[in-house]
Protein backbone atom coordinates (compact mmCIF):
# COMPACT_ATOMS: atom_id res chain seq x y z
CA UNK A 1 0.00 0.00 0.00
CA UNK A 2 1.45 4.02 -0.70
CA UNK A 3 2.44 5.96 1.79
CA UNK A 4 0.27 9.38 1.76
CA UNK A 5 2.50 11.89 0.74
CA UNK A 6 2.92 14.18 3.81
CA UNK A 7 5.33 15.44 6.19
CA UNK A 8 4.76 16.23 9.61
CA UNK A 9 5.80 19.75 10.47
CA UNK A 10 6.47 21.09 14.46
CA UNK A 11 3.60 24.66 14.38
CA UNK A 12 2.95 26.76 16.56
CA UNK A 13 -0.88 27.08 16.75
CA UNK A 14 -1.95 30.87 17.82
CA UNK A 15 -5.61 31.10 18.48
CA UNK A 16 -7.02 34.55 20.12
CA UNK A 17 -3.89 34.87 21.62
CA UNK A 18 -3.41 31.16 22.96
CA UNK A 19 -0.43 29.82 22.20
CA UNK A 20 -0.02 25.94 21.57
CA UNK A 21 2.68 23.60 19.66
CA UNK A 22 1.21 20.78 17.65
CA UNK A 23 1.65 18.09 14.60
CA UNK A 24 0.58 19.39 11.78
CA UNK A 25 0.72 17.26 8.15
CA UNK A 26 1.57 19.13 5.08
CA UNK A 27 1.40 17.75 1.52
CA UNK A 28 5.15 17.26 0.13
CA UNK A 29 6.25 19.28 -2.68
CA UNK A 30 9.66 18.48 -4.29
CA UNK A 31 11.37 19.15 -7.59
CA UNK A 32 11.00 16.38 -10.33
CA UNK A 33 13.54 16.40 -13.40
CA UNK A 34 12.24 14.59 -16.04
CA UNK A 35 14.74 13.74 -18.54
CA UNK A 36 13.84 12.35 -22.18
CA UNK A 37 16.74 10.09 -23.95
CA UNK A 38 19.47 11.67 -21.51
CA UNK A 39 18.39 15.46 -22.27
CA UNK A 40 16.57 17.35 -19.22
CA UNK A 41 13.31 18.02 -20.69
CA UNK A 42 11.50 20.14 -17.83
CA UNK A 43 12.00 20.37 -13.92
CA UNK A 44 8.42 20.23 -11.93
CA UNK A 45 7.57 20.73 -8.80
CA UNK A 46 4.87 17.69 -7.68
CA UNK A 47 4.14 15.77 -5.15
CA UNK A 48 6.49 12.39 -4.98
CA UNK A 49 4.22 9.43 -6.14
CA UNK A 50 3.01 8.00 -10.13
CA UNK A 51 6.30 10.09 -11.24
CA UNK A 52 6.07 7.53 -14.40
CA UNK A 53 2.39 8.71 -14.98
CA UNK A 54 3.30 12.18 -14.32
CA UNK A 55 5.87 12.46 -16.75
CA UNK A 56 4.14 10.41 -19.77
CA UNK A 57 1.11 12.48 -19.44
CA UNK A 58 3.35 16.13 -19.53
CA UNK A 59 4.94 14.34 -21.87
CA UNK A 60 1.74 13.80 -23.96
CA UNK A 61 0.21 17.00 -23.19
CA UNK A 62 3.42 18.74 -24.44
CA UNK A 63 2.94 17.05 -28.07
CA UNK A 64 6.91 15.03 -27.63
CA UNK A 65 4.76 11.86 -27.41
CA UNK A 66 1.44 10.27 -29.15
CA UNK A 67 1.28 6.75 -27.03
CA UNK A 68 3.25 4.47 -25.12
CA UNK A 69 4.38 2.98 -28.25
CA UNK A 70 7.52 6.15 -28.24
CA UNK A 71 8.63 5.07 -25.17
CA UNK A 72 10.51 1.73 -24.39
CA UNK A 73 11.59 2.48 -20.48
CA UNK A 74 11.06 5.12 -18.17
CA UNK A 75 12.32 4.93 -14.90
CA UNK A 76 13.90 6.80 -11.60
CA UNK A 77 17.52 7.06 -12.45
CA UNK A 78 20.49 6.47 -10.07
CA UNK A 79 20.38 3.54 -7.63
CA UNK A 80 17.59 2.93 -4.93
CA UNK A 81 18.41 4.34 -1.60
CA UNK A 82 20.13 7.26 -3.61
CA UNK A 83 18.55 10.17 -2.59
CA UNK A 84 18.63 11.88 -5.06
CA UNK A 85 16.87 9.01 -7.15
CA UNK A 86 13.39 9.91 -6.59
CA UNK A 87 14.14 13.52 -8.10
CA UNK A 88 14.99 12.50 -11.93
CA UNK A 89 13.46 9.88 -14.03
CA UNK A 90 14.66 9.01 -17.47
CA UNK A 91 11.90 8.40 -20.65
CA UNK A 92 14.04 6.37 -23.06
CA UNK A 93 12.90 6.54 -26.57
CA UNK A 94 12.13 3.33 -28.00
CA UNK A 95 13.86 2.48 -31.03
CA UNK A 96 13.04 4.33 -34.03
CA UNK A 97 10.50 6.55 -32.43
CA UNK A 98 10.62 9.96 -33.75
CA UNK A 99 9.87 12.32 -30.54
CA UNK A 100 8.92 15.92 -31.47
CA UNK A 101 11.04 17.86 -29.23
CA UNK A 102 10.93 20.98 -28.38
CA UNK A 103 12.58 22.57 -31.42
CA UNK A 104 10.29 20.55 -33.84
CA UNK A 105 7.07 21.55 -32.00
CA UNK A 106 4.42 23.58 -33.95
CA UNK A 107 4.11 26.93 -31.92
CA UNK A 108 7.00 26.93 -30.14
CA UNK A 109 10.05 29.79 -30.07
CA UNK A 110 13.86 29.44 -30.43
CA UNK A 111 14.56 30.90 -27.60
CA UNK A 112 12.28 29.27 -25.04
CA UNK A 113 11.94 25.71 -24.06
CA UNK A 114 9.54 24.26 -22.64
CA UNK A 115 8.58 23.30 -18.91
CA UNK A 116 5.71 22.21 -16.98
CA UNK A 117 3.36 25.26 -17.11
CA UNK A 118 2.21 24.32 -20.84
CA UNK A 119 2.43 27.91 -22.03
CA UNK A 120 6.19 28.70 -22.94
CA UNK A 121 7.03 29.48 -26.17
CA UNK A 122 3.24 29.40 -27.12
CA UNK A 123 1.57 32.80 -28.12
CA UNK A 124 -1.64 32.74 -28.60
CA UNK A 125 -4.97 30.61 -28.18
CA UNK A 126 -4.30 30.18 -32.02
CA UNK A 127 -0.59 27.97 -31.14
CA UNK A 128 -2.86 26.23 -28.47
CA UNK A 129 -5.71 25.31 -30.70
CA UNK A 130 -3.13 24.62 -33.45
CA UNK A 131 -2.41 21.07 -32.39
CA UNK A 132 -6.24 20.28 -31.81
CA UNK A 133 -8.82 18.41 -33.43
CA UNK A 134 -12.45 19.61 -32.14
CA UNK A 135 -13.57 16.84 -30.49
CA UNK A 136 -16.98 15.29 -32.12
CA UNK A 137 -20.05 15.58 -30.37
CA UNK A 138 -20.85 11.87 -29.38
CA UNK A 139 -22.89 10.66 -26.97
CA UNK A 140 -24.67 12.73 -24.19
CA UNK A 141 -24.31 12.32 -20.09
CA UNK A 142 -27.12 12.83 -17.69
CA UNK A 143 -26.31 16.42 -15.27
CA UNK A 144 -26.43 13.68 -12.22
CA UNK A 145 -23.32 11.75 -13.63
CA UNK A 146 -21.61 15.29 -14.29
CA UNK A 147 -22.66 16.05 -10.94
CA UNK A 148 -21.53 12.67 -9.42
CA UNK A 149 -18.20 12.69 -11.12
CA UNK A 150 -17.22 15.75 -9.37
CA UNK A 151 -18.23 14.66 -5.73
CA UNK A 152 -16.55 11.45 -6.40
CA UNK A 153 -13.61 14.08 -6.07
CA UNK A 154 -14.25 14.30 -2.39
CA UNK A 155 -14.26 10.64 -1.52
CA UNK A 156 -10.76 9.72 -2.25
CA UNK A 157 -8.37 12.37 -1.39
CA UNK A 158 -6.47 11.09 1.69
CA UNK A 159 -3.57 13.43 1.29
CA UNK A 160 -6.40 16.47 1.31
CA UNK A 161 -8.11 14.93 4.01
CA UNK A 162 -4.51 14.71 6.07
CA UNK A 163 -2.97 18.46 5.32
CA UNK A 164 -6.24 20.55 3.86
CA UNK A 165 -4.13 21.40 1.09
CA UNK A 166 -3.74 20.13 -2.29
CA UNK A 167 -5.09 19.19 -5.51
CA UNK A 168 -7.33 16.31 -7.33
CA UNK A 169 -8.00 15.22 -10.77
CA UNK A 170 -10.36 12.13 -11.37
CA UNK A 171 -11.73 10.56 -14.62
CA UNK A 172 -15.11 9.06 -14.35
CA UNK A 173 -16.89 7.52 -17.32
CA UNK A 174 -20.33 8.71 -18.04
CA UNK A 175 -21.64 5.54 -17.02
CA UNK A 176 -19.77 6.77 -13.65
CA UNK A 177 -17.58 4.10 -13.12
CA UNK A 178 -13.98 5.76 -11.61
CA UNK A 179 -10.95 5.44 -13.93
CA UNK A 180 -8.31 7.08 -12.14
CA UNK A 181 -7.84 9.72 -9.74
CA UNK A 182 -4.66 11.43 -8.16
CA UNK A 183 -3.37 14.45 -5.51
CA UNK A 184 -1.31 16.61 -6.64
CA UNK A 185 0.37 19.96 -5.57
CA UNK A 186 0.24 21.22 -8.39
CA UNK A 187 -3.48 21.37 -10.41
CA UNK A 188 -1.73 20.49 -13.73
CA UNK A 189 0.20 17.51 -12.08
CA UNK A 190 -2.44 15.71 -11.02
CA UNK A 191 -4.38 15.55 -14.60
CA UNK A 192 -0.94 14.41 -15.76
CA UNK A 193 -1.23 11.39 -13.68
CA UNK A 194 -4.70 10.88 -14.61
CA UNK A 195 -3.75 10.88 -18.38
CA UNK A 196 -0.48 9.28 -18.05
CA UNK A 197 -2.39 6.40 -16.10
CA UNK A 198 -4.51 6.17 -19.17
CA UNK A 199 -1.77 6.18 -21.78
CA UNK A 200 -0.27 2.85 -19.62
CA UNK A 201 -3.62 1.02 -19.61
CA UNK A 202 -3.65 1.94 -22.88
CA UNK A 203 -7.11 3.54 -23.07
CA UNK A 204 -6.27 7.58 -24.46
CA UNK A 205 -8.29 8.50 -26.60
CA UNK A 206 -10.94 9.18 -23.15
CA UNK A 207 -14.54 9.24 -24.96
CA UNK A 208 -17.17 9.35 -23.14
CA UNK A 209 -15.31 10.26 -20.02
CA UNK A 210 -15.79 13.27 -17.16
CA UNK A 211 -12.12 14.90 -15.80
CA UNK A 212 -13.17 16.23 -12.16
CA UNK A 213 -10.87 18.76 -11.02
CA UNK A 214 -10.64 20.87 -7.65
CA UNK A 215 -10.38 24.46 -7.60
CA UNK A 216 -10.47 26.26 -10.55
CA UNK A 217 -10.50 25.61 -14.01
CA UNK A 218 -7.63 26.98 -16.24
CA UNK A 219 -6.86 26.85 -20.17
CA UNK A 220 -4.31 24.19 -19.45
CA UNK A 221 -6.89 21.88 -17.86
CA UNK A 222 -9.15 21.92 -20.96
CA UNK A 223 -6.05 22.09 -23.10
CA UNK A 224 -4.50 18.34 -21.79
CA UNK A 225 -8.40 16.96 -21.34
CA UNK A 226 -8.75 17.86 -25.34
CA UNK A 227 -5.53 16.22 -26.90
CA UNK A 228 -6.59 13.03 -24.70
CA UNK A 229 -10.02 13.32 -26.00
CA UNK A 230 -11.76 13.49 -22.81
CA UNK A 231 -15.09 15.79 -23.83
CA UNK A 232 -16.24 16.89 -20.42
CA UNK A 233 -14.76 18.86 -18.27
CA UNK A 234 -16.33 19.02 -15.09
CA UNK A 235 -15.00 22.00 -11.99
CA UNK A 236 -15.75 22.42 -8.19
CA UNK A 237 -15.17 26.03 -8.80
CA UNK A 238 -14.69 28.94 -11.90
CA UNK A 239 -12.72 28.84 -14.80
CA UNK A 240 -11.12 31.70 -16.62
CA UNK A 241 -11.87 33.23 -19.87
CA UNK A 242 -9.19 31.42 -22.03
CA UNK A 243 -10.46 28.26 -20.96
CA UNK A 244 -14.21 28.80 -21.86
CA UNK A 245 -12.71 29.84 -25.04
CA UNK A 246 -10.55 27.07 -25.48
CA UNK A 247 -13.08 24.97 -24.83
CA UNK A 248 -15.77 26.27 -27.20
CA UNK A 249 -13.10 25.74 -29.61
CA UNK A 250 -11.87 22.74 -29.04
CA UNK A 251 -15.31 20.73 -28.66
CA UNK A 252 -14.99 20.53 -24.79
CA UNK A 253 -18.19 20.53 -22.93
CA UNK A 254 -16.94 23.02 -19.85
CA UNK A 255 -18.97 23.14 -16.64
CA UNK A 256 -18.15 24.94 -13.40
CA UNK A 257 -19.07 25.13 -9.90
CA UNK A 258 -20.00 21.98 -9.60
CA UNK A 259 -21.71 21.65 -6.52
CA UNK A 260 -24.63 19.44 -5.11
CA UNK A 261 -26.97 19.06 -8.43
CA UNK A 262 -25.99 22.49 -9.70
CA UNK A 263 -23.47 23.46 -12.47
CA UNK A 264 -22.77 26.31 -14.89
CA UNK A 265 -21.83 25.07 -18.51
CA UNK A 266 -19.82 27.52 -19.89
CA UNK A 267 -19.20 25.46 -23.49
CA UNK A 268 -20.97 22.63 -25.52
CA UNK A 269 -23.80 22.34 -22.93
CA UNK A 270 -25.43 19.92 -26.09
CA UNK A 271 -23.83 17.16 -24.29
CA UNK A 272 -25.53 17.14 -21.22
CA UNK A 273 -28.86 15.40 -21.20
CA UNK B 1 -10.65 54.19 -12.62
CA UNK B 2 -9.83 51.04 -14.04
CA UNK B 3 -12.01 48.56 -14.79
CA UNK B 4 -12.37 45.15 -13.15
CA UNK B 5 -10.72 42.69 -16.14
CA UNK B 6 -13.68 39.76 -16.49
CA UNK B 7 -15.42 38.71 -19.40
CA UNK B 8 -19.39 37.99 -19.65
CA UNK B 9 -20.45 34.17 -20.98
CA UNK B 10 -23.50 33.10 -21.58
CA UNK B 11 -24.13 30.07 -19.49
CA UNK B 12 -26.26 27.38 -19.11
CA UNK B 13 -27.07 26.95 -15.48
CA UNK B 14 -28.42 23.46 -14.87
CA UNK B 15 -30.08 22.66 -11.31
CA UNK B 16 -31.59 19.91 -9.63
CA UNK B 17 -32.65 19.42 -13.83
CA UNK B 18 -34.04 22.80 -14.28
CA UNK B 19 -32.02 24.63 -16.88
CA UNK B 20 -31.58 28.23 -17.38
CA UNK B 21 -29.77 30.36 -19.75
CA UNK B 22 -27.80 33.61 -17.73
CA UNK B 23 -24.64 35.75 -18.09
CA UNK B 24 -21.74 34.79 -16.05
CA UNK B 25 -18.76 36.67 -15.40
CA UNK B 26 -15.19 35.10 -15.48
CA UNK B 27 -12.30 36.22 -15.01
CA UNK B 28 -9.75 37.31 -17.86
CA UNK B 29 -7.32 34.84 -18.75
CA UNK B 30 -4.42 36.20 -21.32
CA UNK B 31 -0.77 35.43 -22.43
CA UNK B 32 1.72 38.32 -22.21
CA UNK B 33 5.20 37.84 -23.44
CA UNK B 34 7.90 39.65 -21.52
CA UNK B 35 10.76 40.88 -23.58
CA UNK B 36 13.97 41.99 -22.53
CA UNK B 37 16.17 44.07 -24.81
CA UNK B 38 13.88 42.88 -27.43
CA UNK B 39 14.57 39.36 -26.71
CA UNK B 40 11.75 36.89 -25.31
CA UNK B 41 12.20 36.45 -21.51
CA UNK B 42 9.13 34.82 -21.09
CA UNK B 43 5.47 34.47 -22.20
CA UNK B 44 2.84 34.21 -18.92
CA UNK B 45 -0.39 33.35 -18.63
CA UNK B 46 -2.12 36.48 -16.71
CA UNK B 47 -5.00 38.43 -15.69
CA UNK B 48 -4.35 41.78 -18.03
CA UNK B 49 -3.82 45.08 -16.03
CA UNK B 50 -0.65 45.95 -14.30
CA UNK B 51 1.45 44.38 -16.56
CA UNK B 52 4.50 46.94 -15.71
CA UNK B 53 4.39 45.52 -12.14
CA UNK B 54 4.13 42.04 -13.29
CA UNK B 55 7.01 42.34 -15.70
CA UNK B 56 9.22 44.02 -13.33
CA UNK B 57 8.46 42.11 -10.30
CA UNK B 58 8.99 38.78 -12.08
CA UNK B 59 12.60 40.10 -13.73
CA UNK B 60 13.09 41.02 -10.06
CA UNK B 61 12.27 37.68 -8.61
CA UNK B 62 14.00 35.61 -11.47
CA UNK B 63 17.49 37.27 -10.17
CA UNK B 64 17.74 39.13 -13.83
CA UNK B 65 17.34 42.92 -12.33
CA UNK B 66 18.19 44.13 -8.88
CA UNK B 67 15.95 47.38 -8.97
CA UNK B 68 14.71 49.72 -10.92
CA UNK B 69 17.62 51.53 -11.77
CA UNK B 70 18.27 48.68 -13.88
CA UNK B 71 15.95 49.39 -16.26
CA UNK B 72 15.34 52.60 -18.77
CA UNK B 73 11.45 51.78 -19.79
CA UNK B 74 9.25 49.14 -19.54
CA UNK B 75 6.39 49.70 -21.88
CA UNK B 76 3.73 47.51 -24.06
CA UNK B 77 5.06 47.41 -27.81
CA UNK B 78 3.06 48.44 -30.93
CA UNK B 79 0.60 50.89 -31.10
CA UNK B 80 -2.17 51.91 -29.22
CA UNK B 81 -5.14 50.10 -30.86
CA UNK B 82 -3.60 47.20 -31.96
CA UNK B 83 -5.07 44.02 -30.66
CA UNK B 84 -1.43 42.55 -29.88
CA UNK B 85 -0.23 45.44 -28.18
CA UNK B 86 -1.55 44.59 -25.07
CA UNK B 87 0.03 40.90 -25.21
CA UNK B 88 3.93 42.28 -25.45
CA UNK B 89 5.76 43.94 -22.90
CA UNK B 90 9.07 45.88 -23.77
CA UNK B 91 11.46 45.96 -21.16
CA UNK B 92 14.58 47.99 -21.70
CA UNK B 93 18.22 47.70 -19.89
CA UNK B 94 19.54 50.98 -18.33
CA UNK B 95 22.57 52.07 -20.59
CA UNK B 96 25.17 50.06 -18.64
CA UNK B 97 22.87 47.73 -17.05
CA UNK B 98 24.22 44.21 -16.83
CA UNK B 99 21.12 42.05 -16.18
CA UNK B 100 21.46 38.90 -15.12
CA UNK B 101 19.88 37.07 -17.97
CA UNK B 102 18.91 33.13 -17.80
CA UNK B 103 22.53 31.82 -19.08
CA UNK B 104 24.22 33.79 -16.40
CA UNK B 105 22.08 32.80 -13.49
CA UNK B 106 23.47 30.44 -11.03
CA UNK B 107 21.20 27.24 -11.07
CA UNK B 108 20.41 27.42 -14.28
CA UNK B 109 21.38 24.45 -16.62
CA UNK B 110 21.90 25.84 -20.40
CA UNK B 111 19.25 23.78 -22.15
CA UNK B 112 16.43 25.22 -19.89
CA UNK B 113 15.41 28.82 -20.32
CA UNK B 114 13.16 30.72 -18.14
CA UNK B 115 9.27 30.95 -17.53
CA UNK B 116 7.10 32.37 -15.32
CA UNK B 117 6.86 29.21 -13.16
CA UNK B 118 9.67 29.95 -11.31
CA UNK B 119 11.09 26.36 -11.26
CA UNK B 120 12.86 25.48 -14.91
CA UNK B 121 16.23 24.78 -14.59
CA UNK B 122 17.08 25.12 -10.81
CA UNK B 123 17.08 21.16 -9.06
CA UNK B 124 17.25 21.66 -5.72
CA UNK B 125 16.14 23.61 -3.06
CA UNK B 126 20.07 24.64 -2.44
CA UNK B 127 19.75 26.32 -5.89
CA UNK B 128 16.95 28.07 -4.58
CA UNK B 129 18.06 29.08 -1.59
CA UNK B 130 21.81 30.14 -3.25
CA UNK B 131 20.25 33.35 -4.52
CA UNK B 132 18.59 34.17 -0.73
CA UNK B 133 20.32 35.94 2.08
CA UNK B 134 18.18 34.90 5.20
CA UNK B 135 16.35 37.33 6.57
CA UNK B 136 17.65 39.29 9.88
CA UNK B 137 14.68 38.68 12.89
CA UNK B 138 14.28 42.05 13.52
CA UNK B 139 10.82 43.50 14.94
CA UNK B 140 8.16 41.38 16.46
CA UNK B 141 4.58 42.02 15.29
CA UNK B 142 1.53 41.53 17.33
CA UNK B 143 -0.70 38.13 16.03
CA UNK B 144 -3.88 40.28 15.73
CA UNK B 145 -2.16 42.62 12.90
CA UNK B 146 -0.77 39.01 11.08
CA UNK B 147 -5.00 38.07 11.17
CA UNK B 148 -5.92 41.23 10.40
CA UNK B 149 -3.90 40.95 7.22
CA UNK B 150 -5.04 38.41 5.96
CA UNK B 151 -8.58 39.74 6.42
CA UNK B 152 -8.16 42.66 4.57
CA UNK B 153 -7.68 40.96 1.12
CA UNK B 154 -11.51 39.96 0.81
CA UNK B 155 -12.02 43.77 1.69
CA UNK B 156 -10.79 44.65 -1.67
CA UNK B 157 -11.47 41.65 -4.34
CA UNK B 158 -13.58 43.08 -7.27
CA UNK B 159 -12.09 40.17 -9.42
CA UNK B 160 -13.65 37.39 -7.00
CA UNK B 161 -16.45 39.44 -6.09
CA UNK B 162 -17.59 39.05 -9.82
CA UNK B 163 -16.22 36.33 -10.73
CA UNK B 164 -15.94 33.63 -7.77
CA UNK B 165 -12.64 32.44 -9.57
CA UNK B 166 -9.10 34.30 -9.21
CA UNK B 167 -5.99 34.68 -6.57
CA UNK B 168 -5.22 37.69 -4.67
CA UNK B 169 -2.21 39.48 -2.86
CA UNK B 170 -1.47 42.35 -0.48
CA UNK B 171 0.83 43.58 1.31
CA UNK B 172 0.48 45.21 4.56
CA UNK B 173 2.41 47.12 7.22
CA UNK B 174 3.30 45.87 10.52
CA UNK B 175 1.27 48.34 11.97
CA UNK B 176 -1.76 47.94 9.54
CA UNK B 177 -0.97 50.19 6.36
CA UNK B 178 -2.05 48.56 3.41
CA UNK B 179 0.63 48.87 0.57
CA UNK B 180 -0.46 47.05 -2.35
CA UNK B 181 -3.00 44.43 -3.47
CA UNK B 182 -3.31 42.88 -7.02
CA UNK B 183 -5.69 40.25 -8.18
CA UNK B 184 -4.95 37.74 -11.02
CA UNK B 185 -5.63 34.66 -11.92
CA UNK B 186 -2.68 33.13 -11.29
CA UNK B 187 -1.11 33.36 -8.18
CA UNK B 188 2.12 33.85 -8.88
CA UNK B 189 1.52 36.52 -10.92
CA UNK B 190 -0.33 38.22 -8.02
CA UNK B 191 2.43 38.17 -5.66
CA UNK B 192 4.92 39.34 -8.99
CA UNK B 193 2.50 42.32 -8.96
CA UNK B 194 2.80 43.40 -5.67
CA UNK B 195 6.37 43.13 -5.31
CA UNK B 196 6.67 45.03 -8.76
CA UNK B 197 4.39 47.89 -7.49
CA UNK B 198 6.76 47.83 -4.15
CA UNK B 199 9.83 48.03 -6.92
CA UNK B 200 8.26 51.11 -9.10
CA UNK B 201 8.07 53.02 -5.64
CA UNK B 202 11.39 51.95 -4.51
CA UNK B 203 10.19 50.55 -1.11
CA UNK B 204 12.08 46.97 -1.92
CA UNK B 205 13.55 45.50 0.75
CA UNK B 206 9.97 45.50 2.64
CA UNK B 207 11.16 44.94 6.33
CA UNK B 208 8.50 44.98 8.46
CA UNK B 209 5.79 44.11 5.86
CA UNK B 210 3.08 41.17 5.62
CA UNK B 211 2.76 39.23 2.49
CA UNK B 212 -1.14 37.87 2.51
CA UNK B 213 -1.77 35.49 -0.37
CA UNK B 214 -4.98 33.82 -0.82
CA UNK B 215 -5.22 30.00 -1.27
CA UNK B 216 -2.60 27.68 -0.54
CA UNK B 217 1.30 29.03 -0.15
CA UNK B 218 3.82 27.31 -2.35
CA UNK B 219 7.31 27.36 -2.41
CA UNK B 220 7.42 30.01 -5.07
CA UNK B 221 5.41 32.25 -2.83
CA UNK B 222 7.91 32.38 -0.13
CA UNK B 223 10.73 32.60 -2.39
CA UNK B 224 9.50 36.04 -3.92
CA UNK B 225 8.67 37.50 -0.77
CA UNK B 226 12.36 35.97 0.84
CA UNK B 227 13.78 38.25 -2.18
CA UNK B 228 12.03 40.90 -1.55
CA UNK B 229 12.71 40.86 1.86
CA UNK B 230 9.32 40.69 3.10
CA UNK B 231 9.46 38.73 7.23
CA UNK B 232 6.17 37.25 6.87
CA UNK B 233 4.07 35.55 4.46
CA UNK B 234 0.44 34.78 5.78
CA UNK B 235 -2.05 32.62 4.24
CA UNK B 236 -5.51 31.58 4.12
CA UNK B 237 -4.71 27.83 3.11
CA UNK B 238 -2.25 25.31 3.51
CA UNK B 239 1.48 25.11 2.79
CA UNK B 240 3.69 22.87 0.94
CA UNK B 241 5.89 21.10 2.37
CA UNK B 242 8.95 22.84 -0.13
CA UNK B 243 6.88 26.26 1.51
CA UNK B 244 8.16 25.04 5.06
CA UNK B 245 11.52 24.35 4.14
CA UNK B 246 12.47 27.28 2.29
CA UNK B 247 10.83 29.65 4.92
CA UNK B 248 12.83 28.14 7.77
CA UNK B 249 15.90 28.39 5.71
CA UNK B 250 15.42 31.70 4.81
CA UNK B 251 14.34 33.36 7.75
CA UNK B 252 10.69 34.02 6.53
CA UNK B 253 8.21 33.86 8.97
CA UNK B 254 5.14 31.27 7.36
CA UNK B 255 1.46 31.43 8.64
CA UNK B 256 -0.92 29.01 7.12
CA UNK B 257 -5.06 28.30 7.33
CA UNK B 258 -4.83 32.11 8.50
CA UNK B 259 -8.91 32.46 9.87
CA UNK B 260 -10.49 34.85 11.66
CA UNK B 261 -8.04 35.06 14.96
CA UNK B 262 -6.84 31.82 14.63
CA UNK B 263 -3.36 30.68 12.42
CA UNK B 264 -1.04 28.17 12.21
CA UNK B 265 2.81 29.11 12.12
CA UNK B 266 5.11 26.73 10.16
CA UNK B 267 8.32 29.09 10.18
CA UNK B 268 10.03 31.18 12.16
CA UNK B 269 7.17 31.92 15.17
CA UNK B 270 9.44 34.07 16.75
CA UNK B 271 8.69 37.49 14.72
CA UNK B 272 4.76 37.05 16.53
CA UNK B 273 3.92 38.48 19.56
Amino acid sequence: MRRTPFRSFDVVRIDAGARTHRAEAVALEEPLEIRVAGDTFAVTMRTPGNDRELALGLLFAEGVISSTDDVSAIAHCGRTGDAAREGTIDVTPSPGARLALPDDLPGRRGTLTTSACGVCGRQSIDDLVARLTPLPTGPALPASALARAVASLADDQPLFAETGGCHAAALITFSGVRAAGFEDVGRHNAVDKVVGAMLLARRVPLAEHVLAVSGRTSFEVVQKAALAGIPVVAGVSAPSSLAVELAVRAGVTLAGFVRGQGFNVYARAERIR
